[in-house]
């Protein structure tokens, strides 16, 4: 047996398969072995989970996650002074090691914030943030984004993908950063590379009205219009944000079923005044789900303020309180985007791979009428107890069990502090 | 010497007034009496808050605390079927007990989140709610709601604020509950009776598009104008929600310098479809103030979440990435919330009543570029380390000083089961 397994007692289970309730879940291998009541198993780590919930945990379908070191830098400025001046400048300074520990502490704030995937696109340091992600010990959908403005920009991905291509926890993707820094040429030689490596192919896309315009009068095309007949849509393709588009860029989405990662923080913090209309998107068959953006423009990382956030502004924009349902929001936030970044996780059934949460109850999960409406409105990151992430312990009552948050947090305010000097 | 008396160590101070940055914080007889470096008190308890912001906690200006126990309940309903199919009857079997555990369950999740004083009304067990908050050992602004379908209301009322009038902790109010619910006359008594006992007037408006129209219909006036006219508008008004208000509403408010609680999360999850114009209300000269409304419609108490929430949906309404800046955010929430309900607090100032957060930095507010920033934008319930209301430490560390929140919950597990039996 598996001297990694664990035993979880009694907790309150959320399944989307099944209607569970309290039960006891077996976890070795990395998988859930077993769901039922009174299991015992000699040698696994057993946790009492009498007044907790167990869901699976999240995933953060876009984010920049070295973007801590920033994190409230430059606060005041409309969006092209906070690039130009302050966000571009102090990047271009990043060191490989600014990047690794800016990492390490963004992963913490994923991990205390219930997600144990994430998706990743950056332009330095790429390879330190696929180590920091194994030290933390949780999965990594990781890709250098592509802009035409770097040379060999093209290689740079590709040579990455080479080296993470067999690695047990990260998986390399190819990013482009988006249609207005990329050509068509760079786009489609990108995707190409994606198809021939199975890899996934993630892009920002339609984030602000600028863009649109923009795409709108060099191509005559909207931006979704674009991309399709470039050939580069299908199930393989994420594309982040989707705040302006038109019915009939969603119905095309819908068709080639791409993966759609909404941002409602970030969107609404950098104030493009639009909001990704998802139910549309999965009424027409694109693949929903939701992601942090950096931490830089946020500021934080919790899937679980995400969720709640994405779920209330659902409600909002239709003028209907039935809109997006507790369970519904759960799915998109877990089960859809597991499966979006390719693996078997998201749900709490045999089988699975065991990437959960459990979340305390005590005080603001109680009482028990609803679980999915408590986890999706009323839990928050105070709430999570204990987080497993490839069958692993993770965190647990407080703690990272894999690093040292405070040497982490400590080495974080220094580099960053030199980062901006004179900024 | 006061045997209370805290001396917190080394925190970095936000505060309004000055820029402090790091420094000892002396706390004794419920106030702060010294602030600066070096400071050293002989039988003081002492925190290190070397890794921690020290802030004014928040003050949650509207709410229906005990509906903790409704959390969930129904959720999948439109709101007059919420209302009448499952809330209202299940409020109706309230008992004084019920309502006292619920309370002092919400009254817990409160502290967790941020705030140590709050603004209630209820219809059901308002004695007990003023029990729960003094056991808690936060201070509370407690009126019982008048609606003119139930007889005596306003006796009723009048006996509640003799009762309670003379307490420490408990300032009673008087509340109309709605320009809906209660008459012309009734509103107008009631106001009457506040301005006797120079108490708070507390009343939702302007709420929902129905209730505007309703009102427009039978006064032919809008809420603020028909409530401007029965001379009612005062420093010592606060009107919950105000999302449907016209300009010239808008100014009337200015002018007579009222208190207006924006209840975002609330109106969100109900789907009105509106938000309150806070920054107009702002520039007119009426107090903005942050509410979390009832646990049944949000679903939980947070202020800090409020908080987040707030400055996101301003910056969303305008396009605008710098409106409502992250300081004055935070003073909408703490002080003007403080000033809003009667106390001398809401800041980090030499002579404030001792109502304080210590939230705890690592990791998710690290590093330092912006510590308001920081605390409205990547704060969450689970940086709260320390809370300290009337000069007193009341939660530590995880866990509540002055109850058992395990009892308080199995309680209202217990309670709450019961309640919704059959409906």
């Amino acid at each position: 047996m598996d001297e990694n397994a664990i035993l979880i007692k009694n907790a309150f289970v959320l399944s989307f398969s099944s209607n569970i309730g309290k039960a006891d879940v077996l976890i070795a291998h990395g998988r859930i072995q077993e769901i039922g009541r009174d299991i015992e198993w000699r040698g696994a780590t057993r946790i009492n989970a009498d007044d907790c919930y167990l869901l699976p945990s999240l995933a953060n379908t876009h984010t920049h996650i070295a973007m801590t070191l920033l994190r409230g830098f430059g606060e005041n400025l409309v969006l092209h002074e906070w690039l130009e001046k302050k966000i571009w400048p102090a990047e271009a300074r990043l060191s490989k090691e600014d990047v690794y520990y800016g990492a390490m502490l963004g992963l913490c704030e994923l991990v205390r914030g219930g997600a144990t995937v994430f998706n990743e696109m950056y332009l330095v340091g790429i390879d330190e943030i696929c180590k920091a992600t194994k030290k933390i010990g949780i999965e990594g959908v990781v890709g250098y984004g592509i802009i035409d403005a770097i040379p060999n920009a093209i290689n740079t991905a590709r040579t990455f993908v080479e080296k993470w291509k067999d690695d047990s926890l990260i998986k390399p993707s190819v990013c482009c950063h988006a249609p207005y820094t990329c050509s068509a040429e760079t786009i489609q030689k990108a995707k190409e590379m994606a198809r021939r490596e199975n890899c996934l192919f993630h892009m920002h896309v339609s984030e602000t009205r600028k863009e649109l315009f923009d795409i709108l009068e060099r191509t005559k095309k909207r931006p979704i219009e674009y991309l399709h007949d470039l050939g580069i849509m299908d199930e393989q393709s994420l594309f982040a944000h989707m705040v302006f588009v038109s019915k009939r860029e969603i119905l095309l989405c819908g068709k080639r079923k791409i993966t759609i990662s909404h941002n409602p923080i970030s969107n609404l913090k950098l104030a493009g005044g639009g909001l990704c209309p998802i139910l549309e998107f999965d009424e027409a068959g694109a693949l929903v789900t939701f992601g942090t953006d950096g931490p830089a423009s946020n500021n934080g990382l919790s899937m679980l303020e995400t969720l709640k956030m994405a779920a209330l502004l659902q409600k909002h924009r239709y003028w209907d309180a039935l809109a997006l349902p507790a369970k519904k929001a759960l799915q998109f936030a877990s089960l859809n985007g597991w499966k979006a970044l390719g693996f078997n996780a998201g749900d709490v059934a045999v089988g699975k791979e065991a990437e959960l949460l459990l979340l305390k109850r005590i005080p603001n999960l109680i009482p028990n009428h609803d679980p999915f409406s408590n986890v999706v409105f009323s839990a928050r990151d105070s709430n999570v107890f204990a987080v497993i992430s490839g069958g692993k312990l993770i965190y647990y009552d407080g703690k990272m069990l894999t690093v040292d948050e405070k040497a982490i947090a400590q080495e974080v305010e220094e580099r960053a502090k030199e980062l901006v000097r004179g900024l």
